[in-house]
């Protein structure tokens, strides 16, 4: 595992759009760092595709990456975080780091009466993967997960206010209010945009924790340690490719990012 | 444009699962007539992605059902209707089939005020599909087209009683009652399971048609025009495949289609 030149580009992937939250708080952590950033947006969503699948769409988005001398590999989506992860850090010989981990290692700190929830998509649920790290840390850690498979959809239309979304809230939340948990982990890239809802509902002595900030802060850290890549790197330069509709994603992207994107290439 | 024997299956695909309740009402008007059904379910759905890549999909999945040697091919999704059906038409020598045309064809007969809704995916409203082929045969027509994207989501969750879609339908649903729309064209695959729904909050002066029962009948005519494929037929087979996770195909699949699903295939 060696980090190489540090003026190489880090690579992120994710499904679609939701990723560039990540790489949205990576720019914060890195801001002289360059980033490829990749969009599986032919074959998005992930969340409720096989295993297989998910693994065969992640090894075919590191290979591009790679394929674009990035030093390091950034797997910004939860749930392919779960499928994939062992498999590309296997195969690839930069290192690759998923937003689980990170996110579990902060939120074992944060926990008090050690009653984890996790909200996700059904294949993050399926998978078991934040309940497994939490019990590495914690045995017997109380974890309850809830799939919450209509929350991208709302987001993607941009409804976040829309008061049918109020009532599926407390559908999903229902079950981490009655288990009394007080951390939760946000395990989709994109319910960070729903994270105020999602305070609201659970009140003020419950933590809501996303895997976005995490992984930036390991990230940064990895690339310090090896080889002080921030006081290196000058003038980070930011590229965007997608595999269909690069003007939707640019335009949508820039609400996730939270700066305007340039140019998006197709893959 | 040939028919060729009429113990040749016909091929029947879509991004995933709706297709099947076209697939259902084909077996309704066709009960001996044998069928291949293919369901993209590794890149579904396809109802927001561009016109160029669900028209490369589409490609693949004809290829695909050609080389299962069917006589007829079915293009079950709406989205792919709209975007690849004149392809694909050039491109295959078996005749090609959407579900646009033939529910266009049945609705200029309902309407008595000349003022249609059309409900349907973000890429099928985009698409203008609908609006052109109703001018067509109705110049001067009012033609009212509703994207519904959050539809799917809560169908696939089973949600088709909850309070939260009530909330939706009725916003999806204004403009139509605005307009005094007298026919509504259910253009997805997936919007007959919410029929019930819609036909409530429209009232009984609306009339309100899918486009399965349409496509099927439409088949029917041309398979028994050309050599009375019904007549000779004996012992129908049906045969599934999928791109994606064969068990939780079969498993919802069999909702769709109202029988059972033994075995499915992967490509």
């Amino acid at each position: 595992m060696t980090l190489q030149t540090s003026h190489q580009p880090i690579g992120i992937f994710d499904s679609g759009i939701g990723g560039l939250t990540v790489m949205k708080e990576i720019v914060r952590c890195l801001p002289k760092q360059s980033i490829v950033y990749l969009g599986d947006t032919a074959r998005v969503p992930y969340g409720e595709k096989s295993p297989e699948a998910v693994t065969r769409f992640s090894i075919e988005n590191g290979i591009f990456l790679v394929d674009q001398n990035v030093k390091l590999l950034v797997i910004a989506c939860n749930t392919a975080s779960c499928f994939a992860l062992e498999k590309l850090q296997r195969l690839f010989k930069i290192p690759v780091v998923g937003v689980i981990e990170p996110a579990v290692s902060e939120a074992v700190h944060v926990t008090k009466n050690k009653k984890f929830g996790i909200l996700g998509t059904k294949g993050t649920v399926r998978s078991g993967s934040y309940q497994r790290e939490i019990e590495k840390r914690i045995p017997g850690a109380k974890v309850v997960s809830v799939a919450c498979p209509l929350f991208v959809p709302f987001i993607e239309e941009g409804w976040v206010d829309h008061p049918a979304l109020d009532i599926i809230v407390k559908d999903y939340l229902l079950p981490l209010k009655q288990e009394n948990v007080d951390t939760v982990l946000l395990g989709c890239t994109h319910y960070p945009m729903l994270a105020n809802l999602i305070r609201k509902e659970l009140g003020p002595t419950v933590t809501v924790l996303d895997s976005a900030g995490a992984a930036a802060r390991l990230v940064a850290e990895m690339l310090e340690k090896e080889n002080g890549a921030q006081s290196v790197q000058t003038g980070a330069e930011y590229q965007f490719f997608v595999s269909d509709d690069p003007e939707k994603f640019r335009m949508l992207g820039q609400k996730f990012l939270g700066k305007p994107i340039q140019k998006v290439g197709v893959l």
